[in-house]
C-alpha cells in the first residue's frame, strides 16, 4: 500500500465553480501485483489531459480507497475516459485489482477551503 | 485512527442521477482528542436528514482523509449544512482537528459500478 506515497499531504484546493469531480471508491482484491506501477503511470498520464486540475487519494489500510480527480470541464473528463492506456488499466482493474468500485462524475456548484493560521511563537 | 471502523468495507453504490456528492478532503492536526466521538455522532445524525443516501470514508495513516457524503437533492445538503450540532462540530474542527480541508459540493451527472463476479469453486 505504498502507492501514492509521493503525493504531498495537502488536499487539492477549492477552485472557482463550475468544475468537475470524478469520485472513484474502491475495495481491492488480494492480488495487487502491478497495481502500484499502473497507478503511478495513470497519475503521470492524467497530468497531460488539458483541463486536469489535480487528484486526491486516501486509502484505509485493508479498507476503502477513494480517489478524486478534478477537471475543468466535461471535455477533459471525456478525453481522460477515452485514453487507451487508461482504458487498458480499467480492464486490468476489473480483471485483477478491484473487488468492487463505484464511480460518480459530478459538476461542482460550490466549494470552500480552510487552512489553519500559523500561531505566533512565544515571545 | 480507529474512527469509522464500524463501517462495512463496501463503497456506497451508484444511484440514478441526478444526486449530490459532498467531497470533504482533510489533513488532521496532532490534537485529535474528541474527534472519534464527534465523527461517530455526525455519522448518526446525518442519517436523519431526509434525502441522505450514504457516506464513504478513507483515511491514509498520517496522510489525507477523504469523506464523501451522498444526498438526493440540494435541499438535503442545505438541511445538513444548517444542523446546529453539525455547525458546532465544524467550528471545533477548525479550532482543533484540521490543519487544512477542502469541500466540493457537486451534482452527479453520471455514475457506474462494478462488482467482481463470484468464481465457481473447483468441482
Amino acid at each position: 500500500m505504498a502507492d501514492h506515497s509521493e503525493a504531498p499531504v495537502t488536499p487539492v484546493e477549492a477552485f472557482e465553480p463550475p468544475y468537475y469531480v470524478a469520485v472513484f471508491t474502491t475495495v481491492r482484491t488480494q492480488d495487487q501485483s502491478g497495481y502500484s506501477e499502473t497507478a503511478a503511470r495513470m497519475e503521470d498520464l492524467v497530468k497531460d489531459v488539458p483541463g486536469f486540475l489535480g487528484m486526491d487519494h486516501a486509502q484505509t489500510p485493508g479498507g476503502l480507497g477513494i480517489t478524486v480527480g478534478y477537471f475543468r470541464d466535461a471535455e477533459a473528463l471525456t478525453e481522460w475516459r477515452a485514453d487507451p492506456e487508461h482504458r487498458a488499466a480499467q480492464q486490468r482493474g476489473q480483471a485483477q485489482w478491484y473487488e468492487t468500485y463505484t464511480l460518480h462524475v459530478a459538476k461542482v456548484e460550490r466549494s470552500s477551503g480552510f487552512t489553519r493560521a500559523q500561531r505566533p511563537g512565544p515571545c
